[in-house]
This record gives C-alpha cells, sequence and structure tokens, in this order.
C-alpha cells in the first residue's frame, strides 16, 4: 500500500534498553505517522532502514521523552536494523505474519507439518515474532502436547534455521545434562578424557539462564568460549573436542529464544524439552550422545522412573535422527562437587584434572562413569572397561595435558579470578548433615552474585552424610561486593533449611 | 525474605509510556538492586510504594538513560502506585504468583474449578499478570476448548471481580451486537425507543479497540458517556435508560484486559467470547437480553447457520445465568446507515431519532426490529406487535424527547463536530454496486483518523443494487488534516475492490 513518505519518516534514537529478542518502538502519540497509520500502543510495526527491516512493538510515549519525529529503539531493534544514531528509518503497519495463522491452526484443533514448524521457527528466529506471540505458540504446542510426528518436526525446524557442524569422522560424541543439580560441572572433564583417547567431541554448551552457572560460565573463567563455527572447527580438526558458547556458534537458535519464554512462564514439556536439547546435538552433528539425569529430592528430576520416563521420548526422538544415545541416571540428592559459581566450579575441574589430592572425588566419579559410558557406547571401549579406560586417561596426565591444549587453541588457559569478600556459613548445632537443598544453594549463590561475578558463589565444606559439629562452616559464601555478601548471607539467615542436620 | 533495604530504594521517574494494562519499569542494569537480586530483563518484580505495591515486568538499561539509584516506571505502574515525581520505591523479587500454578495446570490436562478461575481473573484485574501470561492463559483456554462449566466459572468469575448493578425492577433489558458492520449504531436508538416505553435500559458500551468506532465513541460526540457507577444509576433512576462507556462503570474490568490480548493475537474462541459477552450483561443486571448477528460475506459471520451456531453457546450459559436471551440475525453485506466513524454515525443517529427526511432507512428499521424483539422478549408488547410499538414511539416523537433528556442527564446534548478535509470517491465506471467490503470501508475509515479523530471517517452515499454512473460519489471521505486524508485516499486508490461494480 503506497502512502505519503514524509508522515513515515522517523529520525533513530538509541534507547539502550535490554529486551533480549524482543525489539521494542517508542513513538510520540502525537507523531504524525502513529496518528496516521492509526497505529496504537502494543501494535506490531514494521521498521525499514535502508534494505533492512524488522517487526517492533510499538509503545507510545508523551511529548518530553521523544521528539515528534523521533523513534527510540530496543538494542534489539537497533541492532537487527544496523543503526547509526540519527539514522533515519520508515515505520509502516507491518504485513499479517502468515505463520501466526499455523500457531491459530494448532489452537484450533489442527497438528502442525514440517512445513508448518519450519515457517513459524524460521520467524520467531528471525525476530519477527513478539514475546505475546512465542508465549502462545509455547503455551499451544503444550496445551495439547505435541504428537511424535511433531515433536520431529519442531526439532528439523530448529536445526534447519541455525548453523549445522559436520565432521569427517563416523563417530562423534556428546553428551547433555538436563541439569539441576548445583556444580556438575563434568563436562570440560568428560571433553579431556574422550579427545585425549582419539574420540571426536566438539562440544557446545549454554550460559546459565536461572542457576549460578552454565558450563560456558565456567569454562570462559578459565579460556574464550566465544567460537564462531569457524574456530570451533580449527580447535576441534587440531585437538578432536572443544568446549565452546552454544550462542555464538549460531546452532538452533530459535531454542535460545524459546527457552527464555519457557523460563518466564516456568513450562517444561517433554515435547519442547525433547526438541530443544536434540536440535542442538544434531545441528553440532553428533552421533553418539550420552544423557546425564541426576535424580534426588530437590532434583529437577524427583525419582529414577520419572528420570526413565522422561528420556523415553529423548530416545525415540534421538533413535529417528540417528544418534545413539544411552541415559545415565545418579545421585542428585545434593550438589556435585564443592564450589557453585563460576570460578570456584573452575576450581574444582581443575584439581580433579590435575589429580589435586583435594580434588572433589565425586565430580571426578561423575565424569569417569559419563566418560566411561561414551567409551563404551561408541565402541572405542569394551561394553565395562569404559570407566577403568577413562580413569587412566584422566590418572595418567592424558586428559589435563589435551584440556591445556584446547584451551591454548581456544585462546590460552587463564587462572579462575578469586573472590574479595568471603564469610562461612557456620552449623547452629552438633549432628549429622542429612540435606542440602538444591535449589536454595543454587539461589544462595545467585544472591552472591553468580554467574555475572564469576568469582561469586558458594564454596561447599561438608557432604551428606558427613558428622558436623555446632559452629563448624558448612559452606563459605564468596562475593564481590561486601552489600551482595550482606544480602546473600541474610538470604542464608532466612533459610535456615538450606542445610539440614539431624541427631546422630 | 529479609535484606539491606538500601540497596533496594529507588526514585521514581514517570516515563510517560503508555503500555495499556501491562506494567513496566526500566532500571540501570548496574544499579545495586539489580545487581544484589540478580535481577534480569523480562524479570517480574514486585515495587512498593508506601501501602502500596504492584508487579511489573523489569526492563534494564544503560546510563545515559537513568541514574544508577532511579527507576522509571510506564503510565500503569505509575497510576497504581500513585506516585508523585521523585517518590521512593522499594524494588524487590515478586513472590511466585499462585495462580499461575493453575493455569499451568491447565496446560498440563486439567479442568480449571470456579476457585480457580476467580483466582485467575482475580489477579489479573489486579494486574499481577504480564501480558504474556495473559497469552498462555489465554492460550491455554482456547487450544483445550473450555467446558461449558469452565466458561460459567469463568464468566462467574469476570462478573465477581468487577462492579455489579442492580435495578429494583423485575425486568432490565439489554442489547449485544457481535459486531462487524460498520455503522451499525442502533443502540442509542433502541435505548430511546425502550426506555420511552417504560422498561429499564442501562446500556454499557464499548469504545473502538479494531473498528472505527464503538458505541461510546459515537455516543460521546452527543454527550458525556464516561459515568461511574453511581451517577449510572441516577440517569437510570430519573429516565429508565442511559448509554455509558463500560470501561468507567467497572464492570467486568478482566473483559478489557483479556480482549486487547485476544485482539492482538487474532484469537477469537467461542468460550471467551461467551465470558466476555455475557459477564457485562450479568454484572450490569440484564434479565432479558437480544443479540443482534447480523451476517455477510465480509462480516465477521459468514452466514445464518454459523451466527446460530456461534449463539448456541451463548444461550446456552445466557439460560445458566436466568437471563432470557433471543438472537436476531440480520442483513450483513453491507454498512448499516450512512456514517462510518464516531460523528458521522452520530448524525445518523439523530436522522433517525429526529425522523429527518434523509435518515438512513436501513439503521431506522433495524433499530425497529431490534427494540420490537427486546418489547416482545419482556412481554411488554404481545408477540408481532414489538416493532409497531417501537415504530410507534420514534415516530410520534416520544424516542427522541426521551434520548434528549437522557443525554441531558449525562451531563448536555451536544452537536456532533463536523470534519475540516473531505474529499469524495468517485465510482471508475457504470453500472451496479454489488458489494461493500465491510472490513476495507471500515480500514478507510480508520485510516482517515477515526476513532480519535471524532469527525473523521467514510460517508456513504450509495447502497448494494444501487445504479451508478462512472465519475459519481460513492462515498465522501473524512479527516482532520490533510494528510490524514491524503493517506486515506492513497489506500482507496490502491483498493479498488472496497466497492464492486458490475453491469447493469
Amino acid at each position: 500500500m503506497s502512502a505519503p513518505g514524509h508522515l513515515h519518516r522517523m529520525r533513530a534514537r538509541r534507547l539502550g534498553i535490554d529486551t533480549h529478542s524482543d525489539a521494542f518502538v517508542f513513538m510520540r502519540k502525537d507523531s504524525p505517522v502513529c496518528r496516521s497509520e492509526g497505529f496504537a500502543s502494543h501494535n506490531r510495526i514494521l521498521l525499514c532502514a535502508g534494505d533492512r527491516h524488522i517487526i517492533a512493538t510499538l509503545y507510545q510515549v508523551e511529548a518530553g521523552f521523544l521528539a515528534l519525529d523521533e523513534a527510540g529503539l530496543s538494542d534489539t531493534a537497533w541492532r537487527r536494523l544496523g543503526l547509526k544514531q540519527g539514522d533515519e528509518i520508515v515505520a509502516r503497519h507491518s504485513p499479517p505474519l502468515e505463520s501466526l495463522s499455523l500457531v491459530r491452526s494448532r489452537i484450533y484443533g489442527h497438528d502442525l507439518s514440517d512445513a508448518a514448524f519450519r515457517a513459524i521457527i524460521a520467524d520467531i528466529v528471525d525476530g519477527r515474532y513478539s514475546t505475546i506471540e512465542i508465549s502462545s505458540f509455547i503455551t499451544a504446542c503444550a496445551t495439547r502436547p505435541l504428537k511424535r510426528r511433531e515433536v520431529l518436526g519442531l526439532t528439523r525446524a530448529m536445526v534447519e534455521t541455525g548453523k549445522s557442524l559436520s565432521w569427517d569422522s563416523a563417530i562423534v560424541v556428546d553428551k547433555h545434562s538436563v541439569g539441576g543439580i548445583p556444580g556438575n560441572r563434568t563436562t570440560p572433564i568428560i571433553v579431556a578424557i574422550i579427545a585425549s583417547l582419539g574420540l571426536i567431541m566438539p562440544k557446545t554448551s549454554s550460559r546459565a539462564i536461572t542457576s549460578p552457572a552454565g558450563t560456558a560460565d565456567a569454562m570462559e573463567v578459565l579460556t574464550n568460549v566465544d567460537l564462531d563455527a569457524a574456530t570451533m572447527r580449527k580447535v576441534v580438526a587440531r585437538e578432536g573436542g572443544c568446549i565452546a558458547w552454544g550462542g555464538g556458534v549460531g546452532l538452533s537458535p530459535a531454542d535460545d529464544i524459546l527457552i527464555r519464554v519457557e523460563r518466564a512462564l516456568d513450562l517444561d514439556t517433554e515435547g519442547q524439552m525433547i526438541a530443544s536439547v536434540l536440535s542442538k546435538k544434531i545441528a553440532a552433528g553428533a552421533t553418539h550422545l550420552v544423557l546425564d539425569v541426576p535424580f534426588g529430592p530437590s532434583a529437577k528430576v524427583r525419582s529414577e522412573e520419572a528420570a526413565h520416563h522422561m528420556t523415553d521420548g529423548i530416545l525415540a526422538v534421538a533413535k529417528a535422527f540417528h544418534i545413539k544415545t544411552e541415559v545415565v541416571c545418579g545421585d542428585g540428592s545434593q550438589p556435585i562437587g564443592r564450589g557453585i559459581g563460576p570460578a570456584l566450579e573452575a576450581r574444582d575441574v581443575m584439581n580433579v584434572l590435575q589429580g589435586a589430592p583435594d580434588a572433589p572425588q565425586d565430580l571426578r566419579m561423575r565424569a569417569l562413569t559419563l566418560a566411561g559410558a561414551l567409551l563404551e557406547l561408541s565402541g572405542r571401549a569394551a561394553q565395562g572397561d569404559g570407566e577403568t579406560m577413562a580413569a587412566a586417561a584422566l590418572d595418567d596426565g592424558r586428559a589435563r595435558a589435551k584440556f591445556q591444549r584446547i584451551c591454548e587453541a581456544q585462546g590460552g588457559l587463564r587462572k579462575p579470578p578469586v573472590s574479595k569478600h568471603r564469610r562461612p556459613l557456620e552449623a547452629p548445632r552438633h549432628g549429622v548433615l542429612s540435606a542440602i537443598d538444591n535449589r536454595k544453594i543454587a539461589r544462595l549463590a545467585k544472591l552472591a552474585g553468580a554467574p555475572d561475578d564469576k568469582a561469586a558463589g558458594v564454596d561447599l565444606h561438608v557432604r551428606l552424610g558427613d558428622t558436623v559439629v555446632r559452629g563448624a562452616p558448612l559452606c563459605t559464601v564468596h562475593a564481590e561486593s561486601p552489600g551482595e555478601l550482606d544480602y546473600a548471607i541474610a538470604y542464608a539467615d532466612a533459610n535456615s533449611d538450606i542445610f539440614q542436620i539431624t541427631d546422630t
């Protein structure tokens, strides 16, 4: 539709607002474009700058905030349009988004085809969906659970809308943990062991969204993890393995967008979980996958039965994509390792790799179990020999040397930072440590500043079953500022059930 | 959870951003509160000022936009907290919203009880839901359609979370149109006729959301429609009827919030439509209701069958709430009346009431049919006599006099404004007018400035079946600014199928 252009031209102004994947534009209610186009707050409008265009959510503002001919943009909008301060942009009604009618068709009771998922996910990746629309899509796929065929279609669409890696090796191994256990930082150790034994393990990991640290956050204190696909290929070609941040590689970018909204809605459905996990593995070119599923009273998965039920779907879909997958259940009743927070977890990883006397044995054992499972699954080790083979590579220093070389290939091995402010939490009584609340200890680490403050977090001094005397330190809280330390301690004081001590 | 308060205190700053029912708060990413609480963009956080508190969606900003200790607020947040510039507010983690677990339970396959709907709707009305969460709730109720029992629960909850009106009369009549037909402004005429015949008709109407005018917009050019419940009662006590804006009275406030998100998602499901329509009628104290359901190729309802199918649900639920309801289908193949836009529609209404020679007969007839149905349904007229009784009241001036008195009771009768800029659309050829596109003619009126510019819109000069000669004016576009006039005309030029002319 043609219309007098002068009404639509505006000067772009960067407002420096972080709206994640959402693009926001702010305009005066009384601006010519809002009046002539009949724009209202919450409208989705088309913004064009040069040959780029995006769809953004409009919020109308009063005089004072912006000039009549100014359009204020959120960071996402600004970046996608590639603007410089004062650049001219053109605002118009956005053409109806075809793929939204597909979302509606699922709401109205129809299943979605592969092509439908491809259209929807492509629009989401291109930022054409508002968070409100993504919320509707996610809820529509959760309320009437996705059929197996639809999960395949969604997974495929998430793979196809991102980068994919391929390797000249018949066997490419990968590992995924369902998470929920603080400190469970086995990945760097496993990659080092596996690569030192000649297998290909191009690992991409995520940053924390709701946890005190993701593998990418912990590895980042040791080396550079923000690798593009080309650099990642180079590292893997040279060392057989890497530990990169998935977001930098661009595998299944839809997952990063969807998962934020799923977390905001606190929605956790099987179909979306399967597509989320496997789309990343498929795009990474994995042929063999081990799933780490710790279970326990305060873990994400509460029982071994629940663990298997949850993984049945993954196993079926992984099979359809020809990924040989094995589930390894394990103890999730308490954190794994001592440190909770990027630098403290990295320290534990280094201690295990270096065979330090005070290396956390539970972290070492968990890594060996998972690495062993991968060695057997891939045929590198005979059934029953995997763990021994992994232990050998760890104990004779091959794994440590490999880790060192991988970090150098990624940009050099760094020393983890140490925190400026610390305070211990002391046992309020004598007794036996009978429970640690995974969720609350994670929250404590986050309140102390993790993962943004790399050195912040919690360092555990006790394990379940330990006998403690009154006043003995249960853990030490690490922070970068006194305020955050106070704040974390205040939370601990208010939550005496983080640690449960019962009579001996 | 207690924590050092100094970290949480911020100076409030009004940003003048219109976010509808959504409350937004903007804070520096590097502010003490964001760091200590671990806030991230999109987090829902609790804001307290004095004894008031709200939940708002956080968006983090960079230096330059706000000071470290400043919290910028959207208009909704500002109003709900009742702030003055520079007031101190406190920001904390918001406690988990209990009712969201009920929304999730429906997503996970459970039906919602009356109590569940009450909890959800109460939180929505109190502004505790983000638009993302409302989107999820609406989609969850649409993807697995609401059971009849749930529709009753939702409707009841929407009534109970708003004001309710009661009248000392056994019979209180009301009318609702499913809409979709431009210019269909029968309500003011019907209220005048009905009240002049001694029945009670306390009518609340809506403003336009996507149309060029709602009844409240059209009536507003003639008199004050923003009445509170007390004023409305006074007017009805005196005159037996009124035409008020529903939003001012506070009946079913949830509906106004939900409907915006439904429109944004372009979702239109039966259960929500029923709850939306009936919650307002129940709260208004209606005992007898006539539903106006025009159908036609470009109407909201495409056929008479569709009309009945759509209304079956309403009739059943209305029965459960003891509202005697009748559906009146009718011709929706073209706009009703001549004017499209607040002032132009108000002019048509006055012409019909005054029996002006050029009063649009279709509007007159439609009003008489609906008024007649109400008279018969309520027992005021014998079967078959309703329309005659209504016509008599209209023709002998009783209805006009009643309308005059109602407007005076609401604050005085005003003259509709007239537009500054006009241009006719001319017939491109000879022939017979065979179709008018309701949606496109409505869009044309909106582009000309309706409903914000009261005098803007479209004035039709032809009806279906009319023979037109080349160059004859089909309609006149009215606007308040030359730019908007140009813009509407450009749309008309680009959409030659607004009017269809075929050979005689």
